[in-house]
């Protein structure tokens, strides 16, 4: 069913024949970023054949007009999107005049290679031009982790068969397009460009919004590693500019181009200091040279290495599958800056627009606490804080009143940017996931600083805005919640679906409970959070307790689970295994209203309750749950298989957790679901560390301590990673029967194994 | 809260000023058609103020491309639309070099007339043009009912304060374009045009479907009522005719150009006769002249009202309504072809596309039984009965097998048009209304040989579709139907609909029940039908049965009703009395979600059951239902307030009928919702009929016969309509007091009033 045409390596995403057909997917697969900006794996000569051009740069976004078909109140009326930006990376050849295009010469040789230890794309490949003369070339390329606005390149090329007439052209290119431009519109307008025989320039503005942009290069030509000046004639155009350079190419030489681009937005820098900040960084990153840069760019990537790695001993798929994941989201996010987030297509591909949704705080936030630490993972939190005022705008566009927040589904600036009603105006779990990640923030950091400063007004929001949510039913004597849309989005409209009655519950009561805490022990906070958001404590305290103490959970006694929802045993019960596999996935053979009228689940949000909330029921419980929901789990979502790996693990259900991670791990580099050509999953790849570390490392933190209960796939030797946990760095090491915990630094911890205390 | 500036008359629409700002809506609601095509009443000559073109042809339509936001398996991809198309009415006037625009000059005086009685649209003006002559006029236009491609037009004329040079310039212009066009694609491109002195002739094609349509006209020009000769001088170009007539106009000469069309297409005639059949056609028109065609026109209204006039003493303002009511359903369906059917703008705007909706078989039949007769009747049924292939296809398309038949949403050749998955794939109790209209037909005529013809095939489909869209509920242990949206589209994806779980059971029924019927009466058809339905007889009748036995109905005991879907009592209950008024329309002001949780309801569908299953159910059960949906009703559907009529008086709340009854029957006339620019609500002009013929006149067929119960609003003095029923016409006259019932023509019958027997 899935694509597999990767050499499996340790360290390393290797393609080594070239594969046209599977090149878009490869764009994708091979990308590099730093967290501020990202390059699909785009060549940098001419390209004729399938390809989605693709750099992106974050926090830069357009609002591009939202499609609809029939309109409702409430909607939004622009969808944010990730800009494509300038191509930064062009670099044309042309012997003999004959344009370099792999998807026209005959391609003799090719390597292609993303190494993850070092955050750098190698490139080899030889061709056949048509004059009979071949081309070689060994091309690599990163984007600095050290230096944000940085990207260099290394095109080394010989040409064999006689000399010939060389014309190199680097170039910088804004005329690009978004693929997934809803009118078709292109996005940029160009404000100036420059070149000359070692640089160039391009400065352009978005139509909306004024986001600038400026990009700068500085080039190098070498023959035999000496720099030699070429015959040079520059020219540039609107949002275009060249530096073409002609020389006579010997056969024997060996001949590089060195490119260093240096790309500053208005998102950073004042708009007055772009041009001259882009050109200044330029000329710094090649006044020290490819070497030097990558030499830095090598041990950037070793230092963030020893902070993430998982080694995997026994299973090289699985090693190479979680190493991917990790690359891939450390380029996504480095949490130095609290205005980004995580798109869950990261720098990779344009779906799903970059923006933000609950991935970041239901799957990614454990990731980035733990591998990143403390300031990374407040940011994210922070993030949100300073969208507070934009949720409660959001809530009172529906109808809600009094400071009630509603966060949108996915957002760049904190508004609204998807219009489904199903989704936007229903799936308001997400509110609820907001919430959670201050909790596991607080649990796992042991700070509540974070609440005094932060946390509560957040809360509060969420709080009143699940209280006016709620209403009550005369015929229940119960509060209900109507109308909603689960995690599972194979449901739509539902009346009391339990993750989102149980989460709004425990919202509310973890609200109170912040609220309890700030006053005892940050009088002062309390008072400016309270004038704030015009809290009046009693009664809406009162309230909230009234509510919290008659939420009605749907439930069914005989079978001894929660119901996904109210009515769901009316549903033919059937099972996903039973699905004859033309059929599958549903959501691509089924209309849609048969695939509401199944029980199929796209992802059990049941589960992911059970997840959330583990403590609170009992491992009887879960596996009563898991063994009614997970057979009709169709996992339709990249989000799903990690909660079913966890919980599998924790029931000894170890071919089924198994499964589940190959499933999430692999996801991409396998191309499960065929759509690796949009771009990666990556805020499914913390999915995929979730089902590693608390899934066979079965790592969870209760009462301010570390707790394992390794539970490994049997074939696999073992498993080792780091913690960040509060100030100790710990080595973990686990197998099915050993363990060794190490502290690398900080101070004394206990960690339990198996329910045993190590002190260390 | 609406719009009053029509002068009440009994017979006539009357706008006596000049009202720029309500022109657009003065051309929707004077209006002219005759079953095959109609015209808004857009001026002759150019107009530059705010106007909406549109000439409309039945059966000539174009597949624009539909506009999704998020795209679900089943969607369609075109919406099929009634194409704006030849603007065949076109005169433009120069006098002395101004051209004449009411927008532009000063308007002394202006009256519209739309005189229902003949079917002539009248209009004089006078204006004032910038170089201080005055231009008057008094224009005739009408299309012919008894010439289905004629229309024609008498602009008679006079220079005011000197003689004037004039150019007349009558034209053909197929450059136009609908409003309501996707992707603002125009839809015709031309093929031929030619111009001479007398007469000029366009053709053009639709860019899709390949529709052709040849319009051609002549026309006349007199002076003093005496034929002349002006200087003439013809010229087209692509899409467009004209002939520009220039003479001297003389101060004190009356001037006449008469202008008369036939426009022909491709969905009555040969593409390669087109041309010539319209030539024909004009020039037929033009020898037998204005006054004869006039003349022919008038005799052919007096026919069609003495068949269909509603006379209601004591209330202008509600004799006007119901006169408009009537006047506008006989513009647009007479009948005559059964590909045609009946838009919900009918030939008056374009929003709904010109396509067919369930209204037909819910709302407009019973008009068309008791006005038009049988044949007319018939032909709105076979409609559907040759849709019957693209409803199985369309039913397949979404999941269900074994010649189940679901009949589209909208549409106009029978496949499906309309992409909101709430509506498409789950408002499916339009399929039900299909069935009733074969139910209602049958009642009314007494008329067995369709079922055995037509009908059972139809039923077949449609009981097959139900009986797969039930689905066993282990947990109720009865049948149920889960993700429906009922008639009241206020409520999206609700289990147990208790108006769709009883139409459809009641559907499964009737189908097992004609089956029977023809079983008996006719076994050779039968064997036809089961041989080409591949229908086997004794395991499907079975298993209807076992259905229809157990299927679920949701009700209260303790309230005594029947529950609109499952959980409805869950809901905050409020009444709609209670909104704010600047809540109000709550679909132009509430999110949808709000609108979806809330009691509120667009139309009654738990009212609209009891309509049709009038005689199930007892007059306490009645009353307990109105008197707990009434008052959630916001009545904020066209098709709603009409059937709250019928019961209303049924249940001797006058004061609650009289109220619906202005709201449905001047609904237009008084623009109560705002939107009367767009075109008229045709379909519930026939809900408007209802309201008074069963209403007030308390109308029933019951066992063969017919039972009047009138119960009149207090301040009319009586109600008098003519019936067609079987072989019979009635004249029918009620009071409060008094009736009186003449059988005009047919066979003795006998009719029942408050119980009683008359014999005619």
């Amino acid at each position: 069913m899935h694509n597999k045409y990767l050499v499996t390596d340790e360290w390393r995403i290797i393609e080594n024949r070239w594969n046209p057909e599977l090149h878009q997917g490869s764009e994708s697969l091979f990308s590099i970023g730093n967290g501020f900006m990202g390059q699909r794996a785009n060549f940098e000569e001419d390209y004729s054949g399938q390809s989605l051009q693709g750099s992106y740069l974050g926090g830069v976004y357009y609002p591009d007009k939202t499609r609809v078909g029939w309109w409702k109140n409430g909607y939004p009326e622009y969808f944010a999107k990730v800009l494509n930006s300038v191509n930064w990376i062009g670099i044309r050849f042309e012997i003999n005049g004959e344009i370099l295009d792999l998807a026209k010469a005959k391609v003799l040789d090719f390597h292609r290679e993303l190494n993850m230890q070092e955050g750098v794309l190698y490139r080899n490949f030889k061709v056949e031009l048509s004059s009979g003369l071949s081309f070689k070339a060994e091309v690599s390329r990163f984007i600095s982790m050290q230096r944000k606005e940085i990207g260099a390149i290394q095109y080394s090329f010989q040409v064999e068969g006689g000399d010939a007439e060389v014309k190199v052209t680097p170039y910088l290119d804004f005329d690009v397009v978004n693929h997934d431009s809803n009118y078709d519109e292109k996005f940029w307008e160009g404000i100036s460009q420059t070149a000359d025989e070692t640089s160039s320039q391009v400065k352009a503005r978005t139509r909306k919004l004024d986001f600038e942009v400026s990009a700068a290069t500085q080039f190098k030509l070498l023959e035999n590693g000496t720099a030699f000046s070429a015959n040079s004639e520059s020219s540039s155009r609107d949002k275009y500019a060249e530096s073409c350079l002609t020389f006579k190419a010997h056969e024997g030489s060996i001949y590089q181009l060195q490119k260093f681009a240096a790309i500053c937005s208005s998102f950073h820098f004042g708009k007055e200091m772009l041009d001259q900040k882009a050109k200044d960084l330029a000329a710094e990153a090649t006044e020290l040279g490819f070497e030097a840069l990558l030499k830095e760019q090598k041990s950037d990537w070793t230092r963030r290495w020893e902070q993430s790695d998982i080694i995997i001993d026994g299973d090289a798929e699985a090693q190479q599958g979680i190493r991917f994941n990790i690359f891939q989201l450390t380029q996504t996010y480095t949490g130095e800056d609290a205005r980004l987030n995580i798109g869950p297509k990261g720098f990779t591909g344009e779906k799903y627009g970059g923006s933000t949704y609950w991935d970041t705080e239901a799957y990614c936030l454990p990731f980035y606490m733990a591998s990143a630490g403390k300031e990374v993972a407040r940011n994210l939190l922070v993030y949100r804080y300073n969208h507070l005022p934009k949720a409660i705008e959001n809530a009172e566009k529906l109808g809600f009143t009094n400071g009630a927040a509603l966060y949108p589904m996915v957002t760049m600036n904190g508004e609204e940017c998807h219009n489904e009603w199903e989704i936007t105006f229903e799936e308001i779990h997400r509110n609820g996931a907001i919430a959670y990640a201050i909790f596991n923030y607080t649990r796992y950091f042991g700070d509540e600083t974070y609440l005094a400063e932060y946390g509560l007004e957040v809360l509060i929001g969420i709080a009143r805005f699940w209280a006016q949510r709620f209403n009550w039913s005369e015929a229940k004597q119960q509060y209900v919640m109507l109308g909603v849309t689960g995690p599972n989005e194979y449901e739509n409209n539902v009346n009391n679906n339990w993750y989102t009655n149980y989460l709004a519950k425990w919202c509310i009561e973890y609200a109170a409970e912040v609220y309890k805490k700030v006053e005892a022990n940050d009088p002062s906070a309390l008072e400016r959070i309270k004038s704030k958001a015009n809290f009046n404590s009693t009664a809406e305290l009162e309230h909230w307790q009234e509510i919290t103490a008659k939420v009605y959970l749907p439930s069914d006694a005989e079978k001894g689970i929660v119901l996904q929802q109210e009515g769901f045993l009316d549903k033919e019960q059937r099972m996903a295994d039973d699905l004859p596999i033309e059929e599958r996935p549903i959501n691509q053979h089924w209309s849609w209203d048969r695939i509401l009228r199944s029980c199929f689940i796209k992802q059990a949000d049941v589960l992911q309750g059970f997840y959330f909330f583990e403590d609170h029921f009992s491992e009887e419980e879960l596996r009563r749950n898991f063994e009614f929901y997970e057979p009709r789990t169709v996992h339709e979502s990249s989000l799903s298989p990690c909660v079913h790996v966890v919980q599998a693990a924790k029931l000894n259900m170890m071919d089924k957790a198994y499964e589940m991670y190959l499933r999430t791990s692999r996801l991409d580099l396998d191309d499960y679901n065929r759509e690796v050509h949009e771009g990666l999953h990556i805020t499914s790849m913390a999915g995929t560390w979730l089902s590693v570390v608390e899934g066979f490392g079965g790592m969870r933190v209760k009462n301010g301590q570390l707790h394992f209960n390794p539970r490994l796939p049997e074939h696999w030797h073992s498993l080792s990673f780091k913690i960040n946990f509060r100030n100790s760095v710990l080595q973990i090491e686990l197998s099915n029967s050993n363990h060794k915990i190490e502290k690398l630094s900080g101070e004394p911890v206990e960690v339990l194994v198996h329910g045993e205390t190590i002190s260390l």
